[in-house]
């Protein structure tokens, strides 16, 4: 068995069945052997970034790697932005990069490049194989330090030779390693401090985010009087109706800190302390209040779960919380459209189980609250700031769950980044809706250069921020990608189209013009 | 001043005169500053692939630097594949990468990631700011590294609470190194050489594929003997009717070997030997045969330009030599379309002095010959092997030739990388054509499978280089990026479509279905 075979098979066993991948001449074999092996699905992207981003939707919805197979250092470059994001989502993620063949590399061939050092950018796990007969205990290392709690991206660089070469037998599954446990004296410590009574609040890692995290806060919130926060940006988020409500910090600084004003403690759920986003100048640049004590009640490596279990004892919070929310759907909105009430169309038809992509960026910015009446669903941010990430990952979590409608919701700036996921979802016709916020216009930026004191910009400036000139047609490059696609100028158009997408089976792309 | 300010002025002194950015907030005052700055043009990319590939493209032509400003690790990664072409092709360019503010940097905010070690993936000059103070001299040094013999990309990364604090004073103008003289010895024992009349090569490097270098090639090669030669990718080749011709070295090692078989010298003028793209198990890795002895006329730092006329003069090599193509037009092609046909149509109509931006890959293999007879023209290659390069270079080749007409030839796998170039090129009113060679499939590693000895893939191999199911429709993409856009069926048709763009300003796009 070659190389590559011993890979594929090795990835198999420990549980990663899906590869998303644009291959080149070094990566060869690999695309060869996946006709050798069944259970792994290969899947096409036309620019890496798609790929990476797709690896990122699958690992969140998943809980387990995708695989992704990347030709060389401009392969792996072409997908950094999504890496970082995985990275910063906490998503177990295998990243394969083909390289020149051992032998080859003295040459300096064009598509040379320092591969580990780009992976550095993104600080992940990263292994260069020795030989062949080292690849299955690679991946399955591989395998082991993506699911290593909290879950990140493992880079393996695979030399071309060593794919073709003899291989080893696939290893077995890899013995996973648990997340440590918390400290109990942790934990009795934060119990007494939350039953003090004084102002607290309980903020949430992402991780936390599910049905369970969110009924245990929702318990030590209501025996302690605790609030529940979170940062605005997670991997995954379980909400809607019926479930326990999250505070989340607000982008801009001013009201992140009016949120926390007069919280006297802060306990961190397996999460660093949240911090502003950029610094402005003359802005403040913590928005933590400086009579707030941080109490570390688990880090990210740790047990997050079961230490809130323990937590929720502590404090005697036994009895199970109904939902803060009363799960109302809310009505159709109409008239003319705006961000706001797409959202809260939105709102009014999504099906249970939904999964939404958010990238909508400045169109999303309180969509947290036109959606709360919606049935329980689950909400997937973008967690590194690099945009282009919305598209993929709304490809990715639709392959991880076929049965589960996903809404991409998209600024048109962002998603002219990685527009490319369009043709994968139409490719392996994948239940993706997705809805285009045409503000033609890199909005938040306009906010930003505000922020920034500059309060007039000149024209240069003004047109680095507009997407006005010419006009993006996003019905046409759909249709260009093979995805159906009307556009809504109404909130009656768009409710009739978006109610017809989710109808039908298969990806469609409905564009608004706002 | 602020740092902002100080930087465009001493760009702009410099003789950095355009800047391809996506900027992003840690960006916003260099973007405020462009205002202060009338010199300075900035033109945004839709993807950052664009703004670096342009960039390599205005650097190829202008023979001088553009700027990119890059957000953050994020938007450098998303440049490096075009930076990585860059660097292969040895063009100038100043690449401004922005950062966090310096005391922001400690709170690990989301977008935060290893700025350098990603450029150290591309190997080029980096250096990070150390105050505001401190940006003018260091973006002097910056130009002057981009244009130190043989040219390259120089990174400087600057913290966004620089851009906003009080700077000095821009600096003037650097002045630029000069490349170091050829060694006089090695001239002599090179013409010596020479004079022995054994089969001998003289092997250009791409900074000599100029009317001047040629000329002095074919000099040399009439008085000696020998053939010339070169890489079939170089960054910049000044070919056509009336001019002197280079064997260019085919991709594929077999006739590469033949090519240079029987060959006793091969002298190197500027250019490391050259190498297979790849190794391919069972095949040789070196394609100079083991009887021909290397000859270092000089390395690519040296002033290879100067050594030629040197060494045309030692071996008396004084007449001019006159075209060894005759320059007869090509007739029009007619009947089905073909790849070739394409060329030979385009080599038919294309006016004198176009520039022609050549990302066809297998559509291009034999190009080189199908279009000796044009009128004079330039002719720019993917030079990193990282697809995604000919439509933002093309982009950066038409803002720095405004008079001349650009044609983009390029495959629809490698198109689809970065094809938001197309929405640059209409908002800048740029004078481009693209062609698409729509073979509707990475045709390149359906040869590269074989040649690896997979000779029957499997369908899910085969799945990953078909382009085909859904098609693309580049007529939709272009028009959804608001570039007029055709599709042509037959030689007749795209005949008339090439002259009517040819005959009208501005972008359009022409899709051969082949």
């Amino acid at each position: 068995m070659n190389g590559a075979e011993s890979l594929l098979r090795t990835l198999v066993n420990g549980g990663v069945r899906i590869c998303f991948t644009n291959p080149g001449t070094s990566e060869m074999h690999f695309v060869a052997a996946a006709d050798q092996v069944p259970e792994m699905r290969t899947v096409l992207g036309l620019f890496e970034g798609v790929c990476t981003g797709a690896a990122d939707g699958y690992g969140r919805m998943a809980g387990k790697p995708a695989a992704t197979l990347l030709h060389l250092g401009p392969g792996l470059g072409n997908g950094f932005a999504n890496l970082h994001n995985a990275r910063r989502a906490n998503s177990p993620l295998v990243n394969i990069v083909g390289d020149h063949a051992t032998y080859h590399l003295r040459h300096d061939p064009p598509l040379t490049s320092d591969i580990e050092s780009i992976v550095q950018g993104f600080s992940g796990w990263v292994r260069r194989s020795r030989s062949a007969q080292d690849i299955p205990a690679d991946a399955a290392d591989a395998i082991r330090a993506a699911m290593t709690p909290p879950g990140g991206v493992a880079t393996l660089i695979l030399p071309a030779d060593y794919s073709w070469n003899e291989s080893r037998d696939p290893a077995p599954a890899p013995a996973l390693p648990r997340p440590r446990p918390v400290d109990p004296a942790t934990i009795r410590q934060t119990a007494a401090l939350l039953r003090k009574g004084e102002p607290a609040v309980l903020f949430l890692s992402g991780s936390l985010f599910t049905e369970q995290g969110l009924r245990l806060a929702g318990r030590i919130s209501r025996a302690t009087g605790a609030r529940i926060m979170g940062n605005r940006s997670v991997a995954r988020a379980q909400r809607g109706a019926a479930r326990v409500l999250v505070e989340r910090l607000p982008y801009p600084v001013e009201p992140a800190m009016a949120m926390l004003k007069g919280v006297r403690h802060l306990v961190l759920a397996g999460t660093p302390p949240p911090v502003p986003f950029f610094a402005w100048p003359g802005k403040p640049d913590w928005i933590i209040p400086d009579t707030c004590r941080l109490q570390v009640l688990a880090t990210p490596e740790e047990d997050c779960l079961a230490g809130l279990e323990t937590l929720a004892e502590e404090v005697g919070a036994t009895a199970e919380v109904s939902a803060t929310d009363p799960g109302i759907r809310p009505p159709l909105p109409t008239g003319e459209i705006t961000a706001e009430k797409v959202w809260r169309t939105l709102a009014a038809l999504m099906p249970e189980g939904a999964i939404v992509s958010d990238e909508g960026i400045t169109s999303s910015r309180d969509a947290d609250g036109w959606t709360l009446g919606s049935p329980p669903h689950d909400w997937l941010n973008i967690t590194g700031g690099a945009i282009g990430q919305g598209l993929p990952v709304a490809t990715g979590a639709a392959l991880a769950c076929p049965d589960r409608k996903v809404f991409a919701m998209e600024a048109d700036g962002s998603g002219m980044y990685t527009l490319q996921a369009l043709w994968t979802q139409a490719r392996e016709r994948l239940d993706v809706v997705t809805v285009i916020f045409a503000n033609r216009a890199y909005k938040i930026l306009r906010g930003e250069l505000s922020q920034m004191g500059i309060a007039a910009p000149g024209p240069k400036a003004a047109a680095m921020l507009d997407l006005g000139n010419p006009e993006l047609d996003w019905v046409k490059l759909a249709e260009g990608m093979g995805v159906p696609a009307s556009r809504s100028r109404t909130c009656a158009e768009f409710a009739d189209q978006l109610r017809d997408a989710i109808q039908r089976p298969g990806p469609r792309l409905i564009e608004v013009t706002l």
